[in-house]
């Protein structure tokens, strides 16, 4: 099969677990000659900051899905009511920090200093939410938004398919986006439930997950 | 001579003239002991962001010395009506297109697409104001705020001098910042004014010069 593009996971996947860029994932992205894609749950201003300084022209998903940009920017605030409401009964129980308030518009990040199981059993009747864990930081967001639907609707304004991309990455918010592509790579030190859901599962961590994976790929097709 | 810190540039200086970053300037920066705060005419978030990839902590200098973090975000918005001013003046002329403006809090960027010197000519009357062409972006700000008086305050609240860092950039909006450095250092591609303040010019450009000069000074000193 051949590949017309790849998305690739930021934190974790092409960055050590310090979130420090791995030059092994730059350099392997840059010899790509398809469209790269960058997603992350992280907000949007992050997002092409990343994209500008990997070099690979803007193409982003953002905020886990909520938020994607190619050329135009769309983004999903329908559900910010819903996150906020679940966001003020959870900080009844915890000192909640918020991440990039001013900046993250479709979701709410929190500093991962709070049980989160207890977290889900707190905001169990919010059915339609979501609360994920990406090692990162916690996301409080919509059930229906992930980074499976935003690379959907990217492939889609870039005239191609969601099966057409390789997807690359390590969380368990990755799964979807793995899932919706033609090709999932989960890297050496992915999650488990990530490596169940995963085609390839590279034995390089990190950068040198993503080399291989895109080593393993041109070799048989070209990207 | 010894120096507790370095504060280097990013577009242009750890960067390719693409902007994209020039991993030779990151493993170089990895290496080295003291603190390293970027500086950039670039908002926060993008330093930030910058700051996160590069692995250097979160010191930075964003919006040519208008905004510094160092733990706490500093900013100064004091002059920005002035330049809001010039801006309606500027765009009598010129179709201008601002960059980042909802995040630009001290200053205005604008995307390079007009004529500067006629502009510098226009703006003749604001006195207080500076027009400063980056090469990757033209920024309307007050003469009174630049990399130079950023790091002055940034060594501040690090309780260092400015004295005490080696300085590294390529554009005449780096100049103040080498003045006010102890070592001023212009990497190859930089602009001939900055080259003219610097006490060293390296051969390599972007990533290899601050490679070069970090080993230069490391053979003389410990950083």
């Amino acid at each position: 099969m051949e590949f017309k593009a790849i998305v690739v996971d930021i934190d974790g996947t092409i960055t050590y677990s310090d979130r420090s860029i791995d030059c092994r994932a730059v350099e392997a992205l840059r010899g790509v000659k398809v469209p790269v894609v960058l997603a992350t749950g992280n907000v949007l201003c992050f997002a092409r900051a990343a994209s500008k300084l990997v070099g690979t022209g803007g193409l982003v998903i953002a905020e886990n899905g909520g938020v994607i940009e190619c050329g135009i920017v769309e983004f999903d605030k329908s559900h910010m009511k819903m996150c906020e409401e679940a966001f003020k009964a959870l900080n009844r129980h915890f000192p909640l920090e918020r991440l990039d308030p001013e900046n993250r518009i479709t979701e709410i990040g929190l500093r991962r200093n709070f049980d989160v199981e207890k977290a889900r059993h707190i905001l169990n009747e919010f059915s339609e939410l979501d609360i994920v864990d990406t090692g990162f930081a916690v996301h409080i967001k919509s059930r229906s938004i992930n980074k499976g639907t935003g690379l959907k609707r990217l492939a889609e304004l870039m005239g191609i398919s969601a099966l057409d991309f390789v997807a690359i990455g390590d969380s368990p918010n990755d799964i979807e986006m793995l899932k919706a592509s033609g090709f999932g790579v989960a890297v050496g030190n992915a999650h488990p439930d990530l490596k169940k859901t995963a085609k390839m599962v590279t034995t390089g961590e990190h950068g040198a997950g993503v080399a291989e994976a895109i080593q393993h790929i041109s070799g048989k097709t070209a990207i």
